[in-house]
């Protein structure tokens, strides 16, 4: 194990003086922790960016040199407010077992596949063409479950499990006599690299034998170029007149380009509808209803074809025919084309009403500030259930975007294809998330380098603005209240809420924001989406998100309970005939779902009952067994359209609302970056998971969806969902928390006392806010060096990739 | 109109220098708040104590005269935050037409009730017997739709709508040859009293004829005293023994009664069973499965009577029965009784693990403090929403307790029937609301009084710890974010939040905490709870909350739109036979609901659609109908047990999501105080406002409902529900606001630069938080005079009612 893999939170220059610790940890906290989420990861590795080769923490404040000199002149006890970085913490074990590998051991282990001795033949994936092999991904590979749990419970060297990589490998050079271009996992270890690392296919995990290379993500932006500079050019003077705009392949072109996807049905093929967009701020608001089919299969780009084009619901088999209609005046125009003058500032960010303001809205809002000494107070805790027990894993995807175009119709994204990690973006303090809050750094590694974001994750104790539990009472101990902290970690663009409640519920959301991909607005789209602006429409589609959640409740034997209730008529000897002798009631029942093929779920008519994991043989203190139920959030919906072809068998759980099955170390994830483009014979069918195995006192995962509707503010594109003690504890632990208030009533002519355990409200200047500034990225080359900084126009383009292609010469 | 009900925010010495007022909003905001959302008010008063009689701003502040004197000491420009206290603002009209009564108008109007010219013959409810004519309540009648719109509209004098009363009489005195007792309510007006001013019944709103007399309410918390009286002292040998306490009306009674609810059925009789408890803190969890039904209608308690005793199972049909079966040996006893040394700390809020604590919990949590200048920058903006164009009413019932037992089969609790502003109670500063909330205060008349509490109601400005909007881009204006503001008020002890969000969306959320009502734990009870004590259990139960939204988009003339999606199977002539010639999608399908009949909703499976009110006329500049859409939040759910005959006629609203009805004067309200109490024969059934009408382009009313489920943490005990612009404006109006940041991403080797909009975090040194003080209530007797104060014990009976009865003597 690399020394860098060991926890070391803080600098030791930056650390306050010792506060409560880990060793003053009760028994009970650790109880509540006691609920141990243990992780499948894959392809999602900046959540375990703790590993310390990333781990400097970073923070907002004020430099403390340039202090304004209010604290020494200040009369006591009004001081300068502490730093909100958290006070020093051991972790139970002192090795992160599933830390992500850094910088240099990606470069490593790249290094040491590119070797002669391991025979793949390997170019650098940053001069490479289809035609060669590259190493497309190496990311860690978590130990399995098994000997992760056997060091937590005895975190000593021996129990350390052996560390290893996963790397995929593009096999762009293999000979059509040996079955062609294909794609190979590979598990490298162990690790640190020596003597005794070695290198096997890595199958078990996937549903059929071979990865198709049709199934391919992009490696370089620019793919489709050596394509689409051969449809474009000769177009220009036709798009210039339809479209106000062309692709030549210079700078200042005015079009760009989108593919839909998937790119295959069962890797036997590579196609895509190919959308032109005017080249504006917020590009996929401005389609201009021209489509273009196009055949990008194999290594070889000369073999790639157009195989129609459609504008205005007219079909081309080729450019020459599309030309030939343009000018003979057999072609439909539009009836009228995106006037160029018009206003494109809606497309931006940028204020709407430049010169109006509401009401004060030149005043910042409130801002959460922490006073007491050591405000990051829950840190430790969020750290322990983060790094050492406790990860969910999910998977985004926009599902069967609908319309009446060619792209619209045919598109299915499965974001996992796209690379969740490379997605991650710094966060903005102050609106991402409170300035005082912890920011954390992430590193992900592509087949070009690395890249590290300093502020990818955020932590923060949030004042939800509402106690957790609140009674007015007359008799001593009812009256009172307490608090609902939430400690919370934001990922984003896409933002991933975990929220830790004081009563031991871990609560999961998704919010949606961004641009959406729009379609070109005309009356025949009635029916797939709304009119947005002239020719604008944001399509009708689904977002479902798959979350992985190994939960495993007072031990690993587990059995899924569904709790529903029924109405039912009954009679008692007590009842009067004034009333009649009957009552219609409703009463629980419990069923265990014991097998694995009736655990692909929906949620009941009207939430009329629920899921949950329960020990059978760990019952509380009141005889009842111990359970976490799986509660529905906001939006519990399951995918709306089943059975499109273009999502055939590769998003199986989408069909659910939870499914249960019986944890495996080779069924690390319910899908795969390659499952997009084999919807027809997907690497991982989520479906074989479900082959009859009895989930009764099992080691078992849930696997919760939610999903969010098509309008992206956050306050409505949210779903979520909570994982909340059912009968875990003997009581609600959240009464345990010192942040309560306990109120004692009076007798007449006497004021009401109460008791607020010594947690008063703290004082002291808040530290300032520095100015704000956004940094970028740390990109490293494949060599581990700090890359050259790229343009603009090339960080777009690896960004944005599929949604805005721009032609390039 | 009483110079009271105008608007005088602020008392002159409290005024911060002029900012920005009304007199600045602009075209844009005023667009915002178009959506009126008018009000139909019953039984609810105390959103409406903004009048200014009870309108003294209340804010927790350091007293400036006490100050620190850091002010003075500091060097600029770090000084003092300035006061949250919000700045003057002038309504659009400038009378409150809802304000509530004040107490000396409900003086004046009880006196003018009373007088011999009325012919009431009425009695001072304080020292009133049943047979007595007392009046119950006195409370402002809300104007007509149409008088409220035509001074809105057009805010002069002359358009100001007169002011009427309405007040409900008691007449127990009414002899049996008139029909016997019964209660009648009256319309008394125009106010102030004059010549001119009348009363009339009040009786188009029902439908019934009359209010049965043994449909009321207790109108003193000791009603069932006199026949209690009877039963429980000769029992207390035996209740010693079985439970180890008695009832004996002494002030040290060990035991307590609870009586369910409805109490009658049509109101031909008033019964109720009666559930002991041992007299601890929470005696609702400590219940000793003791129960007795009793008659208690009428007006002469000597005609009460007790009609059986059930212990155990067994049924005796008097005093004498139970007692023989105790001394003869046959009364089969409970296995164990509650044991008088077990630990009873349990059921009060003292933390559970006094020695114990969670590390860093002794220290306070992150305090929202704003820096600006005018902190309460949005409260004109809520200010203005809430008084004069919008308020959503709602009413809180928990319905269909499930159990075993004879109290838990039998009860439906409809919580207006307790009278929902009675139980408003004061909030707790830093744990109900921010520290620097905005306080209200509220006033509530009863037949004994009127009762002020001056933190009935909070209005701050929340940190939602998320943006609104989000995106990363690359292109100019593409890239930024859009703050979440939010601003709540919150009414408890349930927790009432109505949120606007700034996109135009309100939200609305109901938080449920308190003590259950436990039942009896027995294995005989498995499927109708689950244990959670030794002998207490948690009872199955549902709440269902209906909610009056009067909202009217763009003018009155509004329709029913009905979105929804369906799976079609579409063929186009672009498609290519590598994915087959059709394709699978989604449409959507538009349809309007023209009839009220079909306009009783039920959420679709899935949530595959929404509803939404759509003014057909008014289109956006998109041609779309501007809407908005009355979306589901967290538990969209509507009653689970359909056809009890405790809830026959009474609560219709609870058989579905959402209900859509023509709006009328008479139809303020769906269920009524007494409904409760006549699932038979209701006053209000809410069925017949769905008498065949069309709801094409009229005036609507929505009555959405939300569920909460069995528990009591804030957290899941949650249900809400969203109203959001559906098309309503041109584009995202959160887009509008300054408080919101836009990057500009460099070229290599530059700095991101950003606009903020000249908004920037300020720094200050927040207001010192003043220590805790909870001030209880101030009390006014029916002569509109401070009433002296009461008792503990005094103030819990009129709080717990049918609760928590305790026998006196």
């Amino acid at each position: 194990m690399a020394p860098e893999a060991r926890y070391t939170l803080l600098k030791e220059s930056e650390a306050p003086a010792s506060p409560a610790g880990w060793q003053r940890r009760t028994a009970r906290e650790r109880i509540i922790f006691g609920v141990s989420i243990i992780l499948g990861l894959a392809a999602f590795s900046f959540l375990w960016a703790f590993s310390p080769s990333v781990l400097g923490l970073t923070q907002l404040q004020g430099d403390s040199s340039s202090s304004t000199g209010y604290q020494n002149s200040l009369p006591a006890p009004l001081k300068q407010c502490a730093s909100s970085l958290p006070p020093p913490a051991n972790s139970p074990a002192s090795v992160n077992i599933w830390a992500s590998l850094s910088v240099p051991e990606t470069v490593a282990i790249t290094e040491w596949l590119s070797h002669p001795l391991r025979n793949l033949n390997v170019t650098s994936a940053d001069r490479a063409s289809l035609s060669d092999n590259i190493i497309f991904l190496v990311e860690a590979y978590r130990p399995s479950k098994t000997d992760a749990l056997a060091y937590l419970s005895a975190p000593v060297s021996e129990n350390l499990p052996a560390r290893y990589a996963r790397a995929t490998v593009h096999l762009g050079a293999r000979q059509d006599e040996d079955g062609g271009p294909v794609i190979k996992d590979y598990l490298v270890g162990p690790l640190p690299l020596g003597d005794e690392t070695s290198m096997r296919e890595l199958t078990e995990i996937y549903h059929r034998d071979e990865i198709p290379y049709n199934a391919r993500s992009f490696v370089i932006p620019s793919e489709l170029t050596p394509l689409l500079i051969k449809i474009m050019p000769p177009l220009a003077e036709v798009t210039k007149d339809l479209f106000g705009g062309v692709a030549m392949g210079l700078p200042n072109d005015t079009l760009v380009a989108g593919a839909s996807g998937p790119l295959s049905f069962d890797g036997s093929f590579r196609r895509t509808w190919i959308s032109w967009r005017r080249n504006l701020p917020g590009p996929w608001l401005h389609p201009v209803n021209f489509f273009q089919y196009v055949d990008f299969s194999g290594t070889d780009p000369e073999q790639w074809k157009l195989i129609k084009i459609v504008y205005n619901h007219q079909i081309f088999p080729d450019i020459e025919s599309f030309l030939e209609a343009y000018h003979n005046g057999t072609l439909r125009k539009l009836p009228s084309r995106p006037d160029q003058t018009t206003d494109t500032q809606w497309s931006t960010r940028l204020r709407p009403n430049a010169s109006a303001a509401r009401d004060l809205d030149h005043l910042p809002g409130p801002r959460q500030v922490s006073f007491a000494d050591f405000p990051s107070r829950s840190y430790c805790t969020i750290w322990y259930s983060l790094i050492s027990s406790s990860v969910i894993t999910r998977k985004l995807t926009r599902i069967c975007e609908a319309g009446n175009d060619p792209m619209q119709t045919t598109t299915a994204w499965l974001d996992r294809f796209f690379g969740m990690g490379s997605s991650v973006r710094d966060m903005l303090p102050g609106y991402d998330c409170p300035y005082e809050a912890v920011y954390l750094p992430a590193t992900t590694h592509t087949s070009i380098g690395s890249i590290t974001r300093q502020r990818a994750i955020c932590i923060f104790e949030h004042d939800t603005g509402r106690p957790i539990t609140r009674h007015t009472g007359w008799m001593p101990g009812e009256f009172g209240a307490h608090i609902a902290k939430r400690e919370l970690s934001l990922i984003l663009p896409t933002v991933f809420d975990y929220m830790f409640h004081t009563d031991g519920t871990i609560e999961v959301r998704l919010s949606a924001s961004g641009y959406l991909q729009g379609g070109f607005w005309e009356p025949a789209q009635e029916g797939y989406g709304t009119a947005i602006r002239d020719t604008t429409m944001g399509s009708l589609h689904d977002h479902v998100i798959n979350f992985k959640v190994d939960l495993d409740v007072a031990g690993m034997e587990n059995s899924l309970l569904y709790t529903h209730t029924a109405q039912e008529e009954v009679t008692h000897p007590w009842f009067d005939d004034d009333w009649g002798k009957t009552v219609i009631q409703q009463k629980i029942t419990r069923d265990y779902i014991e097998n694995e093929n009736d655990a692909l779920l929906k949620l009941p008519v009207n939430f009329q009952g629920g899921y949950s994991f329960v020990n059978k043989a760990k019952t509380n203190r009141w005889d009842i067994p111990r359970g976490y139920a799986i509660h529905p959030g906001y939006s519990p919906v399951h995918n709306t359209v089943v059975g499109s072809k273009r999502l055939l068998n590769n998003a199986n759980w989408a069909r659910y609302n939870l499914a249960v099955s019986r944890r495996k170390d080779t069924e690390p994830s319910s899908s795969s970056m390659w499952n997009m483009n084999l919807p027809g014979s997907p690497m991982v069918d989520f479906h074989n998971f479900f082959d009859g195995e009895n989930i009764t006192q099992e080691d078992l995962v849930a696997w919760p969806q939610a999903e969010d509707a098509p309008n992206t503010r956050t306050n409505l594109a949210t779903s979520s969902f909570f994982l909340t003690p059912l009968n875990y504890f003997d009581s609600d632990v959240s009464m345990d928390s010192l942040n309560a208030i306990l109120l004692h009533p009076p007798e007449p002519h006497s004021q009401y006392t109460f008791d607020d355990y010594g947690v008063k409200p703290a004082q002291c200047i808040p530290e300032a806010i520095p100015p704000f500034e956004y940094s970028g990225l740390s990109a490293f080359g494949l060599d581990g060096k700090p890359a050259p900084e790229v343009s603009l126009e090339e960080l777009r383009k690896a960004a944005e990739l599929y949604h805005r292609i721009k032609l390039e010469l």
